[in-house]
């Protein structure tokens, strides 16, 4: 037998946690930090080359503590290692510039996504790699098991017991890689309150915070889900109802996640009209993983909604969800709990149908929201946007895209990529080369970013048409039915008027008029909601959109 | 606009859990459910046709509430629609036998499955469906939101605030679904503390669980992950340095979870010989996800894992684990926190390899457990034996499966099933078709029920060889790469021996001598430990083997 290390200690984390701990004990009273004692506390219990987790989450953010973390002595705490969902404060990257962190793994960055670009190009950041969220999260359990983890909630009592509010998000996860393995984890709450009877309710057991402080101002949290249906077109309404007629209704579906463009919203908001009008009420689209979208109200309203998982939450939906506990998922005081981490499993795993929109798709099928001089990351949509190789339970919608009589075939999700041919500005969706090949090569990324791959689409769906890609035999006639519903891009333009006609026979392709949907009909009028204000109406006051969504 | 459901009751999930509620208290104190009154309770609070999620886990059972709960009046209780991870106890099934439960959703079945086959076929019981765990867990937050949760901890205060023990399991992922819907929660655990600070920690706040009760013996747990050495024979010594060098150095795999077979139990117990003497130490294998196997002792004592995270627990190693927690995910109170539905996501995202074993491959690489007359499911192997084409994040050995320059081209998971070619008994490994096609014929079920689909898998290795599967360039190469180390097999004995010799070449197969693996050097004295004696003794005498694996 080789030799034991009989010398090794086996607690260097607790010890670590305890020897640090000790240093801080002169900021803190019990688990409380006072609000101006942050930064010389930060400094206490944080050494250099830690691996940090930040909760730059996609909505609710950590702000006062990324804020004052950027305010550390770099002489003191430099060489982190970031660990940050989504980049998307400005003193995220200020942590760089200032030197205190020097390496960065992340899912998403949307404002900051240009600054992070120029950081790398300019050696002052270090990608370790860009994550969907779920395998960042994964990672914390694995190879990137952080030493501080420094997170948000609503409220917390004296005993750290937490409160995240609606936007539970990321928090779960992020907290249990620390929590259980001696990391130390510091949550900013917007109150303390002294009496734990006071909490509304606990998300998170005080026993996995090690301390709370209050924020000089409450957390930054985004409308990010929020689609104002004034600025939803007649074109969307028609992909709307060819969405319903030509792949919710024939394939059955029962549980869907969508995306967040007004293509999705347009076909919310067209279920109480066009889908009753077609008999559809309670026959699809019952079980919903996504955000609590305003443009989904009419929809519940009018009954079609047996539940909603989601992944954060909605700014001005509180008292709208609390009053519709059948619906959505709430606690026992009432208000909403989401989940980043259970919805991502429930969209990958348990529905049948994702849809939602890109900025560019190449002949090929595969598509990108990443355009030049901008690393933006994944988010979520890749786990969604595929056919989970894992998933061994059927549903009618997923066994309805086998096309064979093989006994070992498995069905597919259906993954649905909903876009005008052409974006905003004229620029065309379907492209030669998508702009994340070039941005890789740019970058020095091992991979092009792709955000959904083609073979993992089951259906493109344009103004045009619907290409039913699982049906394809072959890459060339992936691409052929590609080019059919492309229009006048540079793809669309290959296109053979022979062949999409006997595309058509074959159904592999299917116009407005093969669906049944009357392009005369696609109208604003379709649409249960027109404004924010008839959003509103809808609830019966109980959405309360944020300011900027207002015109009254 | 279409007219409001102003009449709608909105709550009706509450109302009810409340109505139930109101019935339940004339048995309850508050939230403590007195031992003997459990079944008028369980009466109270369920009703025909709930949804009830059942912990019956793959170690820790909810085993008092199942029994409780088949001793109901069917004539009161009936129709119930059981959510159970693992149909592991007889009572599980004794539910359908007298009419309390009709319909099935469930992962996994081991000692039950024969039973279940019956019962289907006798019309007794309705599967709505066989999936993966997480798979499972998924579906409870969109299309099966139970009425009932019952899960079993270790202790709980009166409050209900629950510490599950090290086996952490499922509870979190199957409690969090009702807690937040408007279910009702029902914890057994072995004791019943009156002072919260007796409670060693809290791993699901009181908020969440409704009513504890203490069982009337502690609940059951099973140990399925002890490999007792003594039964490792030098075939599989041999196997093992074949991985090792063919695989885990060959492509510098950091990161993996090991199944549960004698086969990765030879891996783990050569580390410190065999991969010491090849320098390996610290470069491959050294972060892992899987049940604190105690074969892993040896390699966690000579230093070669960095940590450790857990689907379960296993029993005998509470103590070795909880003087490990540099290794190990421990809480504040020392003890172990596993947690299923994250080392799952872990196993699928965070991880270089999956190595396992199977009872039956066919010539397509497909393989399978399912053997006739047993539903046994799939548990966790699909979803940890497949190429996440979610992943987005870059290592070196995901890398290193890239056979293209096409700039698209994606890394990916690396997928070992290690077999011997003949199984005890000599049935062969290596099959025409695997029994799984005829049950999912003879069950009526949609879909075969295989493991692992050939496609996701990119290494077989037998004690003939490995075949390296992503380098082949079709189906056809494929097949004739796996007959190559299929042995005398129906599936060997296709391969043509010219074939052979220039896959060799190729590199596509590899033999032994290919990899510098010397046939005679395997043999029982390369075992770190050859015995669970030793392993006690490589543990300082910390791990205590169940009695049952104990030969002094």
């Amino acid at each position: 037998m080789p030799t034991l290390t009989a010398n090794r200690q086996w607690d260097t984390r607790r010890a670590e946690k305890r020897r640090r701990q000790a240093l801080g004990a002169r900021f803190a009273d019990g688990k409380v930090v006072p609000t101006g004692d942050i930064v010389p506390f930060l400094e206490a219990v944080t050494a250099p080359h830690d691996r940090v987790v930040l909760e730059g989450n996609n909505q609710k953010q950590a702000d006062f503590l990324s804020r004052s973390l950027a305010e550390v002595d770099p002489g003191r705490i430099h060489d982190l290692h970031m660990i940050i969902p989504s980049v998307s404060r400005v003193e995220h990257l200020d942590l760089f510039e200032r030197g205190i962190a020097r390496k960065l793994d992340f899912a998403y960055a949307g404002a900051q996504s240009l600054r992070i670009s120029q950081f790398l190009a300019d050696g002052q950041l270090e990608v370790g790699a860009i994550h969907t969220y779920i395998e960042l999260y994964s990672r914390l359990y694995v190879d990137l098991t952080p030493q501080v983890v420094l997170i948000a909630g609503y409220k917390a009592d004296r005993e750290g017991n937490l409160y995240t509010g609606a936007s539970t998000e990321d928090t779960p996860a992020l907290v249990e890689a620390a929590a259980f393995r001696d990391g130390i984890v510091i949550a900013q709450v917007n109150e303390i309150v002294d009496d734990p009877a006071d909490m509304p309710r606990v998300d998170i057991p005080g026993s996995w915070i090690d301390y709370v402080v209050q924020a000089d101002k409450p957390f930054f949290c985004e409308p990010l889900f929020t689609r104002d249906p004034r600025l939803i077109k007649p074109v969307h309404v028609l992909m709307a109802m060819m969405a319903i007629r030509g792949i919710y209704e024939r394939h059955n579906v029962q549980s869907l996640n969508h995306g967040i463009g007004f293509n999705t919203a347009a076909i919310e908001l067209i279920l109480p009209t066009y889908g009753e009008k077609l008999g559809l009420k309670g026959k699809i689209c019952k079980y919903w993983t996504l955000n609590p979208h305003p443009t989904l109200i009419p929809a519940i309203e009018s009954g079609w909604v047996e539940s909603v998982h989601s992944f954060g939450s909605e700014l001005g939906m509180e008292n709208y969800v609390a009053a519709r506990p059948d619906v959505f998922f709430t606690g026992a005081d009432g208000s909403m709990r989401s989940n980043r981490a259970i919805c991502q499993l429930a969209g990958q795993y348990a529905v049948d149908l994702f849809i939602g929109s890109t900025l560019q798709i190449d002949g090929d099928g595969h598509s990108s929201t990443v355009t030049r001089g901008r690393l933006s990351g994944f988010g979520g949509a890749p786990n969604m946007g595929h056919n989970p190789g894992g998933r061994r339970h059927a549903t009618p919608a997923w066994l309805d895209l086998i096309e064979t009589d093989d006994p070992l075939a498995r069905g597919r999700k259906l993954v649905v990529q909903m876009v005008e041919t052409f974006q905003a500005g004229g620029k065309p969706t379907f492209v030669e080369s998508m702009d994340a090949v070039q941005v890789a090569k740019d970058s020095g990324m091992p991979l092009a970013p792709v955000m959904i791959y083609g073979d993992d689409v089951t259906h493109v769906l344009t103004e045009e048409g619907i290409a039913y890609l699982y049906k394809a035999r072959s890459l060339e006639e992936r691409r052929r039915m590609i080019a059919a519903v492309a229009g006048v891009t540079p793809i669309g333009l290959r296109h053979d008027p022979a062949t999409t006609r006997q595309m058509r026979t074959d159904g592999l392709i299917a116009l407005p008029e093969d669906l049944g949907v009357h392009r005369g009909e696609a109208t604003r009028s379709l649409l249960a909601a027109k404004s924010m204000a008839d959003l509103v109406e809808w609830s019966g006051g109980l959405y309360e959109p944020p300011a900027r969504f207002r015109s009254w």
